[in-house]
């Protein structure tokens, strides 16, 4: 029963559709040759992502409903109380390794593909997004600290985070300042000895205290007092909750301070905060880098944490999914519209169409979301380890479908996890399924990490004009390598949704008028995830080939669902987007 | 600020528009004309109106909040408990005759039309749903009971429920019975004295158990011993909480008990419950009308409480979009997409076009919903008070109508209040603002009166083919004389979707096979009230002619974002349907 505590895995991810995805289609064995993972196999890929779905069955899944019940609070002596379950599920995270495994070897980690650790990481998104937060911060702190903070802030804060004793977050948000980053207010001032002292308010940190661990690691953005107007007058420090000693060990609290936590809608597993720096006078910050670089280091971070939030929005929809197939499976009710004898029994609900429809979608949707994410990682992996040529074309094509794959899974797989309490009726509005907390967490993923509007924005803004539209021709060359290599109703609608793509954004910036050609960037933004997500449907329609068996046929069932009733939803958006509508432009706010 | 236990009138709702619709769009006045609502006149129904607004933002928006967070609970004593505001807003509500409002003045009621007393009902729908939900319960109890019930149980249930002493619920589903209830399993055993015995497990019971009030008023759905299988065989029952005595008073407690509230994401000021009949050997049950007819009198109520739904849901909407407005004109943050000034001031967001696109959504769906709601209403006093011919068409209209007028506002508003989260941004995901209070709240409506799924099949299966397709050709004709007084871009593009719908549905039935017709009727459903919501769009652009000023270009503005940016989506939906696709119906579940 979906509505357990004891959630198995069948309930929380595909073990068999990641092999598919990662063996199947993206050959990720292939990456064995290379230097950096020569000494892995697909029997260590296998292991790690065993281990994954065994630790998230066992200490991740158990305690998601309780988490949720039980938000974190301030305790009476001011510290962040969290569940007990919390705590114990990092640790046998971090001890069996999963923290560190993207992360070189002379760092102490598995030196592992991003895509394989990307889908092991998902088996953690799926079971508990609220406790799975808390890693994921750290790893994309210690990402942003390897590859720009230099050796001594490797060494006093990477390798204690990469040990599980540290934590980390990013501090970018002001209660004045979310959208907005050159608004911030945030100061740095230079002391005598080197380092900084940091004063300002930083809203919406995920993490942002609690007691889990030794020590917080805030990456901060703020001002120096030279610094220019604008985004080009942003640096990064560090900031420590506990300074650090030379010696590794802890020395004094810094003056950083809890001053709220924040009540969700969802996602109430991980704590998140108001924190003020520098009220006693100002907090010790690090430089990171150079000055006023602080907002490209930052995006480093955030692209990745963008894909990070589109993959955890695909597994709160895959989990959900899964609970509503089940459920669908076991539910009797009614009779199928041509029998028309009262006498007959119930049947389950699977056999009727709407719920088979609002399966397939699901279905369509959270495969379709995995799909983006681990391509998306296959293409971290090339620009780290491919050919120069090849690297440099798969960083490029990374940078257009980042806001792809962050916004359409927030979108879609929200609307899947909506889809899945639609199919258990009046029980899925309840809290005694899992259903409505999938809801509730998933609702968050559109609006962090940049709202999907800000995707839409630089996916049509920046991304698909970037180098005189390189971003897009490379797109396009990727779709018409899979289109050559197609034949059928579903290339046939895909080569014309590409064609019409390029035309649209022709007509969109031959204008020369920014305000015009972005009016309706989340329109084209859609329209173009819609497009992106079908050819990756055709992808893995290539990679069944003739294969027999229930699990290519469920592909086979989807991607028909994704090219029957999906893919011709962007014909009036690109209409829209072409018709260089005024609408909104136009509208004068007052009459609203 | 939105964020306040203080919510003022225009936060709630908009009194200028309700009365565009009523009086400049439906022209009510001309109602009291007629004999039923011969005392009323404009001053009667604005002094209703206004009563409502007062009472809605003095005694139910207050408490909005405080009872999501203070959920219904069991006391020691077995009791509900619910927070003291909830008993004095109804006492309020009921001692300013509200809960008469449409009721005949021979049972202490006002006469009011209906079109009024829902416009006044919505403000308490939108000030706080969970609360509303009591007497609205109670209205359609009582509104049944009127009109099958005869004179006793007239006299001793519905004056008292009309007088606020008792409350009211439908019992229908049951455990292994939500959508289908042709598979009850609730027995009514005749007994000499003719009353029934009543045993049998009710579930979802709004209103199920509490102690306001003395009594609550059970409409349950039973059998009776020959009854046939099916939707045939299915009686309706009175089953008071407390025998009432001939004389009015209170006899002994009936034998019902509560077996456990269910714990809802949102709704949760409404006591939702499971119910035990007969536990204790036999519930007495006193028959309503005759034996095997309770589907069709509970329809009557059904189809009440589905355009009821549809109101909620539009309400839900409405508040939601006007909170987000507000925050959005309050709310800096970021600059113009053409202002490279990096010094220049932040502007408030109702600026940026993607806001402006989610209020301008937002207006259309709320404003959209009211009109389809009020409309609908409108047909309701034609039926009741309208020349035979007209009443008997208004009657088929609003049977075409009623699935959508339940399934539109409860995808769209729902949607609403979806965009009104994310124009607060981080804060629209906390609960110190009210908008995700309304998303969580609004997420029932998709399910209860009858899924969007079953609406779907009630629309195609029933709706547009009942009497050789009377219904489909009452709505074409409506719309047809709306065209007919309309020019300009909207029509045409309106007059195209409705030969479209024609003919889709033209196709559809003429394979002689319903499994096939109604394989997609979820996208026909979708297509149809977007279809019917541009007509009711272009209605008020004719109401609205060439006058002049903010409102009135308000309503420009929303029926052009409608007309441009949803509309068009209808193409590929009725091409689906048009298509017969047999994906669904051919879909092996075990491939899932």
């Amino acid at each position: 029963m979906s509505s357990s505590a004891d959630i198995p895995a069948s309930l929380i991810l595909s073990r068999r559709d990641l092999e598919f995805l990662l063996y199947e289609w993206l050959d990720v064995e292939s990456l064995t040759q290379r230097k950096r993972f020569a000494e892995h196999s697909r029997e260590t890929f296998d292991a790690v992502l065993e281990l994954s779905e065994q630790i998230a069955v066992k200490h991740f899944a158990p305690h998601n409903k309780k988490a949720d019940a039980n938000e974190p609070r301030v305790g009476d002596d001011g510290k962040v109380v969290l569940i007990p379950e919390v705590e114990k599920a990092l640790q046998v995270f971090t001890e069996a390794g999963l923290i560190a495994g993207q992360f070189d070897e002379s760092l102490g980690g598995m030196q592992l593909p991003t895509t394989v650790s990307k889908a092991s990481l998902a088996w953690f998104q799926a079971a508990n997004t609220g406790t799975a937060t808390y890693p994921f911060l750290t790893i994309g702190n210690a990402n942003l600290l390897i590859e720009y903070g230099g050796e001594d802030l490797i060494d006093r804060y990477v390798r204690p985070m990469l040990e599980g004793r540290f934590h980390g977050t990013m501090c970018l948000s002001e209660p004045g300042a979310g959208s907005s980053l050159a608004y911030i207010t945030t100061k740095a001032t230079p002391r005598d000895d080197g380092t900084y002292s940091v004063t300002g308010t930083k809203m919406w940190i995920s993490g942002g205290d609690h007691e889990l661990g030794e020590n917080i690691v805030h990456l901060v953005l703020a001002k120096l007092p030279d610094a220019p107007a604008g985004v080009k007058g942003i640096s990064l420090f560090v900031v420590p909750k506990y300074l650090v000693n030379e010696d590794g060990s802890l020395g004094e609290r810094n003056d950083v301070s809890l001053v709220g936590l924040n009540h969700k809608m969802g996602y109430r597993g991980t704590t998140n905060t108001l924190l003020a720096f520098g009220e006693k006078g100002g907090a010790t910050g690090y430089l990171v880098g150079e000055p006023h670089k602080g907002l490209a280091y930052m995006f480093k971070m955030m692209n990745e944490a963008r894909i990070g939030v589109g993959m955890g929005a695909t597994a709160l929809g895959y989990t959900g999914y899964l609970h509503s197939l089940a459920y669908a499976r076991e539910r009797t009710q009614g009779r199928p519209v041509g029998d028309k004898d009262p006498a007959a029994p119930q049947v389950p609900i699977v056999d009727h169409p709407d719920v088979r429809r609002m399966l397939l979608a699901q279905k369509a949707y959270a495969e379709g979301g995995l799909a983006l994410g681990l391509y998306c990682s296959r293409l971290v992996d090339e620009q780290i380890t491919g050919e120069p040529d090849a690297a440099e074309r798969a960083g490029f094509l990374l940078d257009v479908l980042t806001p792809i794959a962050k916004a359409w899974p927030s979108q879609w797989c929200l609307e899947a996890n909506n889809l899945a309490i639609q199919v258990h009726g009046g029980y899925g509005y309840t809290r005694d399924y899992n259903v409505e907390q999938f809801y509730r967490d998933n609702r968050l993923n559109p609006i962090h990490e940049g709202t999907n509007g800000i995707q839409g924005l630089d996916l049509l803004g920046r991304k698909v004009v970037a180098q005189n539209g390189r971003g897009l021709q490379l797109l396009v060359e990727a779709i018409t390598t899979t289109l050559d290599a197609s034949t059928g109703e579903y290339a046939e609608a895909l080569r014309a949704a590409v064609n019409r793509l390029v035309e649209v954004t022709g007509t969109v910036w031959s204008q020369g008028d920014p305000d015009l050609a972005l009016a309706n960037s989340t329109a084209y933004l859609e329209a173009t995830g819609h497009l992106v997500v079908a050819w990756l449907w055709l992808e893995q329609l290539n990679a069944v080939g003739d294969k027999t068996g229930a699990f290519y046929d469920g592909k086979r069932a989807a991607a028909q669902y994704f090219f029957r009733y999906e893919l011709p939803k962007v014909g009036p958006q690109f209409d829209l987007v072409a018709s260089l509508d005024r609408t909104l432009l136009d509208l004068d706010p007052s009459v609203l």
